[in-house]
């Protein structure tokens, strides 16, 4: 047992006071965790496009002040109550959304969003008892995700946390928590490309690199990439990506772009922007009689995805995944052990490297498009 | 050899002359077959909608004179040349739509979209000349389908005909040659429901009530039949359907009465009516996590299938099948099978028998939606 459990600890967090002001560190106060809790020491945490979302706060009801952060390594400081599954010293990640064991969802083989534990952007607190383990002089600190990683301690509930192997390198897998799972469980988990197959990647950021990651590890031959910005393209050659489209280019819809290509539409398209116009396009660029497309990326609130049911009828599938597919305690240390064997090559999405105190530097590397991601390092 | 073989047979057929006028059982002379191609002695043909959509010839280019008729069973008189896969006497079923066996859909595990055979409504001649084996008096009749089988012999390509078990009868069978197939492999092929699971299904038809024959031998335990006609359902509970929702009687949309009644949404719906609205449906009343829409019915040509994507980002599948994914040459006859082995039952599709001379009663019975088979015996 550390000495530290059953103790408030004070140590420093980078909290949002206010929507889209840059985050101040400070020294604030971590609870001990509740039952079905534990409180990990985070070592490294990365920044995702949901974190700057929710901190711009723009189309959500505000919630500050609040401390971001999902994507992120870290070790089990104490477990509350009930907690078998961890143990002080274990090494996991925290993930977005959690895997409470015994909902239907958990039950299921296809599903990974859990009933209990699924991903809430609007809960600020901790669902045992409705209440935040982070304040300051007194003042509650809402919580983000479940996870709130931009502190140097965090309180998580157990079905949020994946143990994984002690000896990954947490400055590296950290960043496995999020978007680069979630876009590679869409290609291995959902769209599954044949080797020798096309597969076309719609969005060349962090998730739509992984996505196309996954396309490169299951031997797709042609990994074509969609993307409105060219600078992208140079960078996710080192991602198997080896035809790019930049929709601007050319006077038709990138639909039929990509089907002249491809003598007909590729095998697999995978949808990482969330626009609603990429969506019908990555659909309808799927080749008739066994074409499978994948929606990754999160539409706004009032899209619509619109098509032709002779579309579908053309034995076309259409599909949504959240995660990857991923189930997070069950699922997620076999993606560790992909990097461990040298499967899944993790360095190259890591663009940028700095440390906690400059962490609203990583906010604007984000906000200009220049970083893939970038590791804050919370020991440093 | 038949003695037939090589000469011009003349016999009767059912022709129709003008659209939507009753077919008149002419004497028609029927060419030999020519490379790739065989001609077939019909013995049972039946009604499937979309013959009467062709025959009425709303909303196409009219092709008349032209023989219907695609559903039926016969046996093969003779071969034209080239043609190893078959011998006369074999017993077959003429199917809408083929497999060449050498194009990448026949290629393709997943497809059954053959590129040089697939449905084409609007050709009325064989391809190997671009020439109708029909004609009276010198006139051409065009074919419908490749198959025209409202004739006592008539000629198909070699790849739309489905060699069967000698023993089956025909009478029986031959119905298994479109409808009940297109919803049969719907269920079995595509939406796969585990034992126990739930079931919805869109439209009390041959092709609905095929599709819920099929989750009745897959064990779902829960069948749910959507229709607008409620004198349906009485019927259809011969098919395993044991639950009932009239969108009528309901206020709300009838996506969201059926997730009501099964907490969420059922784990698979079939859509088997062609209403874009069903569809819509159909695919909203699926559970997040793992439900399954497949979409059968055909839709209309300015149809727009229109839905929120978080439906699909939560883990909904909606994929279209045609003709029940099931490739006419490779595995129609394992259909076959499955009836001979008492897996499937047949006779309660059909709900009526006539003679050849009667066929325009056929007519008559499904315009009024008052068959769900009705059998056209060319031997009496």
């Amino acid at each position: 047992m550390s000495s530290t459990a059953g103790q408030v600890i004070k140590c420093k967090a980078a909290v949002a006071w206010e929507a889209g002001k840059p985050l101040v560190i400070d020294e604030v106060e971590v609870a001990p965790p509740q039952a079905n809790e534990v409180r990990l020491k985070i070592l490294f945490t990365s920044l995702c496009h949901t974190d700057v979302y929710f901190w711009e706060a723009k189309g959500q009801t505000p919630l500050f002040p609040r401390i971001f952060g999902h994507e992120a390594g870290g070790i089990v400081e104490s477990v509350g109550e009930g907690v078998t599954d961890l143990q002080p010293g274990d090494h996991v990640l925290p993930v977005f959304t959690g895997e409470c064991k015994e909902c239907r969802h958990c039950k299921s083989a296809e599903s990974n969003m859990c009933d209990l534990l699924r991903i809430n952007t609007d809960r600020g607190v901790m669902i045992n008892d409705g209440k935040t383990r982070f304040s300051k002089n007194g003042q509650p600190i809402y919580h983000f995700l479940g996870t709130s990683t931009f502190s140097e301690y965090t309180v998580c509930h157990v079905g949020s946390v994946s143990k994984i192997n002690r000896a990954a390198p947490l400055d590296k897998v950290c960043i496995l928590s999020c978007g680069i799972s979630t876009g590679l469980g869409a290609t291995l988990n959902v769209a599954k490309p044949q080797k020798g197959s096309s597969v076309a990647v719609f969005g060349l950021g962090a998730v739509g690199l992984a996505a196309a990651e996954g396309a490169r590890i299951l031997g797709a031959s042609r990994i074509i990439g969609v993307d409105l910005n060219s600078s992208r393209f140079d960078e996710a050659k080192k991602f198997g990506v080896n035809e790019f489209v930049n929709p601007k280019d050319h006077n038709k819809p990138v639909q039929e772009v990509i089907a002249d290509m491809t003598d007909g539409g590729v095998d697999r398209a995978i949808e990482c922007t969330g626009s609603v116009q990429a969506m019908i396009s990555a659909f309808e660029c799927v080749h008739d009689g066994w074409g499978v497309a994948v929606l990754v990326g999160v539409p706004n609130k009032d899209d619509a995805f619109k098509t032709h049911p002779m579309n579908l009828l053309n034995e076309r599938t259409l599909k949504g995944t959240f995660f990857g597919n991923y189930k997070p305690r069950s699922d997620l240390p076999s993606v560790v052990e992909k990097y461990m064997n040298k499967e899944l090559e993790v360095e190259k999405f890591i663009t940028h490297s700095i440390s906690f105190s400059e962490i609203n530097k990583a906010f604007e590397l984000m906000l200009q498009g220049k970083a893939i991601r970038c590791i804050i390092r919370l020991d440093s």
